[in-house]
């Protein structure tokens, strides 16, 4: 049978998603182009003791259907959580759990945007979920970054030329670019989103992972308006495998994806809801995010310390204050995917910075390197391979 | 802020879905509303323990990102699975693991259908799969059921007048009605689509529950073309709660809708995803389909022999012959609105056969009513209530 895909799913690439996964899987190869929070940080005996009451004492709850919107104490458990970790919650604002923060923009898309519609992205971002506005036939308007976050006379420009529904942000730790937007910035990205009806979907996957004394607040802190969709996730900060994250939004938006969510896949799993909870109440969290902030603080400055002794001077990066990557941007002179290539013939694997652009074509000097998954000892020996191959 | 919803999901009323769940939270209903398993068929013991053992050994590839087509050996352990029931693999065929087979339709439409497109499905069918494809702008032509499946005539008709491109079907112990599909109209239903280039979307949720000696052949049994994407669920056979399913089609789909979920939610988790792997290998599931089948058609002969004994003789059933549901339709001297309120102010619950038509406000007459979540003695009940009622 001659298959007929749609437009939509045509407009998906696989290259790059699929390059990185295949490489994942050669043992040989060392590899910093996932994105993988590291397993050292797993509180993994606690999920063992939780799993285990829970198998024990409410197995049939755990293996049964259950509700759209989440299992209700983990709702209240990951809301005073976040609280705990300075979110304001509005007297409107509701919370849904999802299957994984990935899956926030598909069904936000659903509930809010049409075929053809315009969402503004910060330019570079998160090829991922580029893709899935891209799988809703949403066009994207690239905003660039500057050191302290979008350049917000563009964001003005882009409103004024495109008229986006939804700007989709990432304030804390940027991926792939590790930027953090200021709080001047934060602040100036809501009101003129807000006076322009345009919604903000931000994402905040690495939030608590800041490597300085405190965060700065989220954009949701100041939604006065009921104008933040919100996406936390919970993968970077217990486990990824368990796909469970929330969405907190004012709560008509959030009565509208748990309709879309409820046509998507019913619900989430319903076991990692219960271990997310059982963690969530019975570990100390501050001092688990405490350890973890200063596990990945050691590994950032391990990249930070070979790129700076193995670069040469001229390649530009950028300090990461908090999150998991580092994004460098080769001078003129070189070519990024001969880099690239080099890189990989000798078994060292980086992300080419272009498959986060809105124009994957347009010519790239950056790549990015990823410190959370490797070792500290394959993170310097990665380094100065490619560090080698950049001095020629 | 003022919300414009979008078109799609302004489509999709709540009403139904939700009232249903409402009442699975009033202790004192007495519900033959739903549609979960019964938890006395769950493999608990199995699940501890395969649990507790992958925990111990296997705790970081549980807790890690994985892969989006699914865990390896359970894609070979649902195949191998799916083969003893049955099931032909051709030659290019592949299995993807999906978050339940409720994804199957979202992320077939965004592979296949465009907005606007129109999917012809049985009238009534499963009211959630059908506001999936509403959710994507879809069009539904309803094919109307005979007792042993759709009227192929209308389907002839429906392909001519609105060129779907996609047929939704549920052979086995259809949802709502419980009508089994001939394998006369099997075949024809296959050779009609094919001719015609029309997908077709097997959704097979109930295919091992069958009450007679053998099950008939799949669709998919039939397919040389590639044209039958098949939906496979481990919902009612093992739990439904870990959300794991399986989606079989050709593998230039399967590609596709590989990149479709993974911009919907990277992947299925993992734990739920190798507990299903150890229960298909470990378990002795011919055994464990024998007494499952024995205890649903147990279920399924109470609610029979109480809608004989209680129900007025015009009423007319439809006998399953396999699954979870049985289907009655009211002669016109009843309101059906008025029965299911009535039942519902006795504490009964059953779901109005109209929300699982294309038209939800067409004039209709009938209930579904679920024999394998509610206790035999509830059921005996339940139907003796609704039948007092009924006789007046």
């Amino acid at each position: 049978m001659d298959y007929h895909f749609s437009k939509l799913i045509q407009g998906i690439r696989p290259s790059a998603a699929d390059r990185m996964l295949e490489q994942m899987n050669d043992p040989e190869l060392l590899s910093l182009a996932g994105g993988n929070p590291s397993p050292e940080t797993f509180p993994i005996d606690e999920i063992r003791q939780a799993s285990s009451r829970l198998l024990e004492t409410d197995p049939i709850r755990i293996l049964q259907y259950s509700v759209t919107e989440g299992y209700a104490p983990l709702r209240k458990a990951a809301r005073e959580y976040f609280v705990s970790r300075g979110q304001h919650f509005g007297p409107d604002d509701e919370l849904i759990i999802t299957s994984g923060s990935q899956q926030v923009p598909d069904l936000a898309a659903k509930c809010f945007l049409e075929y053809g519609d315009v969402v503004a992205v910060e330019d570079p971002s998160y090829y991922l979920t580029l893709d899935t506005f891209r799988s809703h036939g949403i066009r994207l308007a690239g905003v660039p970054m500057e050191e302290d976050g979008m350049d917000l006379d563009e964001l003005e420009k882009v409103i004024c030329s495109y008229h986006p529904k939804m700007l989709y942000t990432i304030p804390n730790f940027h991926n792939p670019t590790g930027i953090t937007t200021s709080l001047e910035k934060r602040q100036k990205i809501y009101d003129i989103c807000t006076r322009n009806h345009v919604l903000i979907l931000e994402d905040n996957p690495y939030g608590d992972i800041y490597f300085g004394e405190t965060a700065l607040p989220l954009i949701k802190n100041f939604d006065r308006q009921g104008s933040v969709i919100l996406a936390q996730s919970l993968s970077k900060i217990i486990a990824p495998g368990l796909r469970v994250s929330a969405c907190i939004a004012n709560k008509r938006i959030i009565q509208k994806l748990v309709l879309a969510k409820r046509c998507a896949d019913v619900h989430t799993p319903t076991w990692g809801q219960y271990i997310c909870e059982q963690i969530l109440v019975n570990l100390d969290m501050d001092e688990h995010i405490r350890k973890l902030r200063h596990y990945y603080k050691e590994k950032c400055s391990v990249m930070l310390n070979g790129v700076e002794q193995n670069f040469p001077e001229d390649v530009k990066r950028i300090h990461p204050q908090g999150g998991m990557f580092m994004w460098v941007t080769l001078p003129e002179r070189f070519s990024m995917p001969d880099i690239v290539e080099a890189a990989l013939d000798q078994k060292v694997a980086v992300v080419p910075g272009n498959i986060f652009f809105v124009d994957q074509n347009a010519p790239c000097q950056s790549i990015r390197m990823n410190y959370s998954t490797p070792s500290a000892e394959d993170i310097e020996h990665a380094v100065s391979v490619i560090g080698t191959i950049l001095r020629g």
